[in-house]
């Protein structure tokens, strides 16, 4: 049997696909922080679905809990009908992770994808507050869907939706200006002048750590301050952790160390555990207001993701896993801090937190040529940021010592040879 | 072990839960036409989904499969990268479906819901056309995000958003002010007159069955001449087939016999085969001018999906299939005409088309009652329309002989009993 | 002294300019239905400012009225400080107008143009229902800021909004789509069934003759039917009464025939008697909540217009006036029929009511032509209509039998040329 | 005779009006800064009308032009016909103001107020660019129609509209965080990084000096630069010059100054010369891309403000007029100087420039006592601010120095009687 090539998907599959153009292979089997092609090659993964597959790829225990559950003929669709599978997954996601950190939420499940919770956040704020507008940030990123993307940054995508987005006010995240400057002295002062054209708002919504926007890292002081904003103006604090939670960040929610109690939080991507469609939307109780079948959704019972997901909250059980995940963080810190400093043309700036870091390079096309550097390399790595600016280290959580090492090697080439490709003249230092 | 109750559902799930309300049971397992619950207890599923389960729960094809994919370490998830399931697929579709129906489509793959393929289609529609507005029709169901919302009809729903819905004008749906009136005289002096107030839109979209709206058919020279509106005005024509299509109403795509190619199709539900999320956009090849990544989605490569939507198309490869289907569908219209003419009293009106038939009751509350004597005779059946005057049968569409009369067996008892509490003293018709 | 060309004009004044363009003249001087340009040639007014000089041009009374009030220091500009002429219009208007109708509205003074009255009635309704969306009719015609654009009909004007307008909903005039359609059948299934996408608006606004859209009269019974609508659904009814009020269609407001009390009514043009700049905004008192301020305008107090539109309200205390109109509108309805009769080839159709007709011609650009020949014979008249093809006639309700006379003369001429310009193997009827 | 009371203004007129509250009299006569009520007490007007009477009640060259006028029977209202009263304004206006300044514009002639105006600015930018988006400033004022109110920032005004406004984004106003922070890098932040939200607008909407919003006046280098951020982006520059402009500031345009050539400018309230509605746009020839008629309006055409308007430039013809008005603003500036020393206990702020100066006292109610306390003293002068914070000095700018001398003689009076009501115990420096 002859391998597939990608003459299928060039005739077949919309021009709107993209990461296949940036990995052109035809993957076919993964395991863990590995995949591999229909030649039988080995990528190694430092991408993982985007943030999706914190946990690897087909973990083994979740892989074998989704097997039996399919072979003994559980429920797979249910709408929001009762399922066994669900009633698990709430009671152990209650116990688990809300009542250790002293959470009380209401769950809603939209439909199964992040630009879903977004939609049902906004909508919920809104019917709450009996307000329309809502304050987001630049460079957020929350997803595709008009309501979502309506609080979305980037101009490209903003031009996608083909109508004027609007009931919303972008505000200047945490050193968008400079870094002298405190945003929040801004927005503040529009909160509180009556003449300032903007209207106390529904809700903010909030990304801790900005993937798609270019891997930005508010300051836990600065996150603490907008919920001291929210709550001095009635407004909702809605934190989109759809990318940065379930342990991205080093913690289970990411705004966990600012010590806030978000009104209202949004999760998708790697809550369900395997890479399945699941999103869940958290709500402090006391707002959840909605009327039955307000917001519904066909998949908003993905039963397998039940399954997976389930399974994926035994790694919480033990203190271990989180402090092994803030460990490795430190880590990537080093090397990259260690990259930075050793290879001085490329202009790099140590950028996020966790294991959603990166660097951001001065140098133009600089970070997009390391991250096809790596793919000549088999390893597999997003670039990020308004100009793709920023490459970023978005490996598995539980990834090993050694599959970091392995990875650092790989980058750590790429830089090298983006270097002597970029700046030939110069002698390059070396390893 | 003791079975669950619904008390973890009442304490932790949100109360935007709907189905649960109607359907109060825990579902443990299911296999074609039939439920489980924990108490061992069987239910015939009249329902299906919503529509997304057609080829009834967990078929045994597919779940074999998709069982020997997930032990074989196939990709789970790959945003969009390229895997051989998801060529697999793409091939597929294209032999079994398109080609034999000489249709010509670019495969876009949104987020894996329906809202998701319908936000996908407004958006691309406006960018082509560089134009803004969407004509829908009176009790459309698009979805449940801002941009799908927009072109829903029901005021509930809409209400939900928060904000005031735009750039989208209504326009009556086949029937919707009398059997008299011709709807699309209305909306065609809209457009041709320039002081109309409505300028000419960049797509209309329409369901050929409107489900949630009540099972509203249109007739197919109706749809015939929405085409040609389209076709006179440079208007895109959007089929939301994710209700209708893969072979509900009896043909794979809901729109076949009306003999016209939209431009534009939305499919979902049942495309998965197994009730696992997908969602397909189809996209005539010269409309298909998105940029790359100008639309995304995390979980638009969900492989497991892929492999069941594989294997379901197999059932497609025969025409006798596609004939049990239409021959059943006649047994349905069958059984329902004789309902309303034994019952007189429900004074029902058929509804819908294929396996999306229901009876329509102008007696207020007799339909959600019918609904409820039968889920406590162990059938699960939904209600729909404005004021939830219609019962529907939406039972998978590989349903055997057998599956259905027994399903007739317990509507026709969950009417007589219905007839009995509402017209006491009225002495009713025998079996 | 040498009289002034057109070339000031055309260098100076921007592109924007229209009706230089159809009357290319430089005007100096008028008196009644009469207006002489710079060469001294007289011209027959059968426009009157588009009905803003129903009393004809500088009629003396209020002139006189008005020069004294100058020479006198009396107040010309007072925002809404309270002056003896503002007093002075209150008193008159409230006791020769509203009174004997029995009609009871507080007085609202918004900047004086048609779009500003208009833009405050929208407002209003919105703010005391709490609604967002308003009803307007197909060819309707409201104004040119942005919220009076929103509820007109005529896609150049909405065009140049450069922005979508929103929160309106267009519907069908009466006769909009045929004779024999019940446009507010139509209505009334948009209101009453909850998934049509519309929902119960703040208001309804409408003309009882559309003047811009071509001179179409809603039928008495129509109007009415729309106001018991509203009164079911709790909507309320504003009356644009901008062009057909103040006598205009025979009586003073033109929806008094059809024996409905709007919730709001729009006055301008003629309000002011001698074509100064003036606008009322009529409401029912327990709708006028408005808080101070909450609307303004800079020249909501035109002091010189409270003058003269206090004498000329003297016109309306001896009932004979009224009488006249009538009487003169029924001479104006003979004419035209006898046109429509005596000249076939223009295939043309009465419209409109009162001083307010015309003839609408099938055949394309008849009309445009009439108009440019009546011009060619020194009579000004203009088209209205999608496509110009109504010329009308809107000489001041004030004018004598002669004048009327004069004018028909002028017209049949210009109609019987552009027969034989346009028909020229044909032999025409004889005079 | 015995004079009229409020009695009738408040049994008939609309609960909006606001400055009869402020100013509970009737007024009957004027001349030049003085008014005088029924009972004739006489008046000293430092308010002129809000901007609009910058030369005075009744200013008797204008008077007399326009008596003759009428009395010769001249074009009172043309619409956009030609008259010899336009041409003769356009003329003079272009000879008088726009050539010695250097300044070629088409010159528009919207509806005549400044709402309309701004409402054309605003149209014409949208459609000349092809862009939706415009950049106000907050406590910016431009009107209350949709389209001009959307660009306001007082929220008292905006939630009036009843609808969210959109398609506008609000920047900070120079000093409007502190005077340290330079308000322009953080709008060219925006403008520059393609994730920030917000897109390159059609235009920046400005007043050089914020009346309604509080007396601020920006820095000319601040002015420069919006200009040069609007060329370097290519975003029109607006200058809403309605109240700001015709000398009001101390040249005729109050960006002169700034050495700035805006885009588009809009002038109204004083550009009449005697309080009659007037309003031009003034459009860069090659941005007048209207279609003819595609913005248009009933009242574009009063020739009685033609007449005096064109009278009023005659002012403009003599630079010691100008000079006159620059010197007379020192004195102004001295006297308020003066006041906040001699009064500490205010805790005033000069704001301001020329004849559009006033104090911010940061002592809360204090400026409303003080207009109160001269209105007693039958001195009218208005407050501004978001929270009435600044009392504010408009007399007209044609005053003599006797005039100035003695309004502030009435004005510190107001002050001292104003420190002693509120400050009772402290001794006040005595005069």
């Amino acid at each position: 049997m002859t391998a597939n090539d990608l003459s299928t998907i060039n005739e077949l599959e919309s021009c709107v696909r993209s990461y296949v153009r940036s990995f052109p292979a035809v993957f076919t089997k993964a395991r863990g922080y590995k995949m591999w092609d229909e030649n039988g090659k080995e990528y190694l993964d430092f991408f993982a679905g985007a943030g999706s597959l914190n946990y690897g790829h087909n973990e083994p225990n979740m892989k074998k809990k989704l097997v039996e559950y399919i072979l003994d003929d559980g429920i797979t669709h249910s709408l929001d009908k009762a399922t066994t599978a669900k009633i698990d997954f709430l009671n152990k996601f209650n116990n688990v992770i809300l009542k250790p950190r002293d959470l009380e939420y209401r769950i809603m499940f939209p439909g199964p994808t992040g630009t879903n919770t977004v939609e049902s956040a906004l909508k919920l704020a809104r019917k709450v507050t009996g307000r329309t507008d809502i304050i987001s940030f630049t460079n957020g990123f929350h997803g595709m869907t008009i309501g979502a993307l309506s609080v979305t940054g980037n101009s490209m995508k903003r031009k996608g939706a083909g109508i004027p987005l609007s009931h919303t006010v972008t505000m200047p995240y945490d050193n968008f200006v400079s870094e002298d400057l405190d945003t929040l002295e801004y927005l503040e002062r529009f909160l509180e002048d009556n003449g300032s054209g903007v209207s106390i708002p529904a809700a903010i919504i909030l990304e801790t750590v900005q993937g798609e926007g270019g891997i930005n890292a508010a300051r836990f002081e600065w996150i603490k301050k907008v919920d001291e904003i929210c709550k001095r103006w009635g407004i909702l604090l809605i934190i989109d952790d759809v990318q940065a939670g379930v342990g991205r960040t080093g913690t289970f929610f990411s705004f966990e160390p600012a010590g806030i109690k978000p009104d209202i939080v949004c999760l998708s991507k790697s809550i369900g555990g395997y890479g399945l469609p699941l999103a869940l939307t958290l709500i402090r109780p006391d707002l959840d207001q909605w009327k039955p079948g307000e917001h519904n959704g066909t998949f908003r019972g993905n039963n397998h993701a039940f399954i997976t997901a389930t399974e994926a909250l035994t790694y919480w059980e033990d203190p271990a896993f989180e402090k092994s995940v803030q460990d490795k963080s430190v880590t990537i810190t080093k090397f990259l801090e260690n990259m930075i400093e050793k290879y001085p043309e490329m202009k790099g700036h140590l950028k996020g937190r966790g294991f959603m870091q990166g660097i951001s390079s001065d140098v133009d096309g600089f970070s997009d040529k390391v991250a096809k550097n790596a793919f000549k390399r088999a390893l597999i790595m997003e670039t990020a940021g308004g100009h793709d600016e920023v490459f970023k280290l978005f490996p598995p959580i539980n990834i090993d010592e050694q599959g970091l090492e392995q990875g650092f090697k790989v980058i750590e080439d790429s830089i090298k040879a983006t270097v002597q490709e970029m700046f030939p003249t110069k002698e390059t230092v070396s390893n």
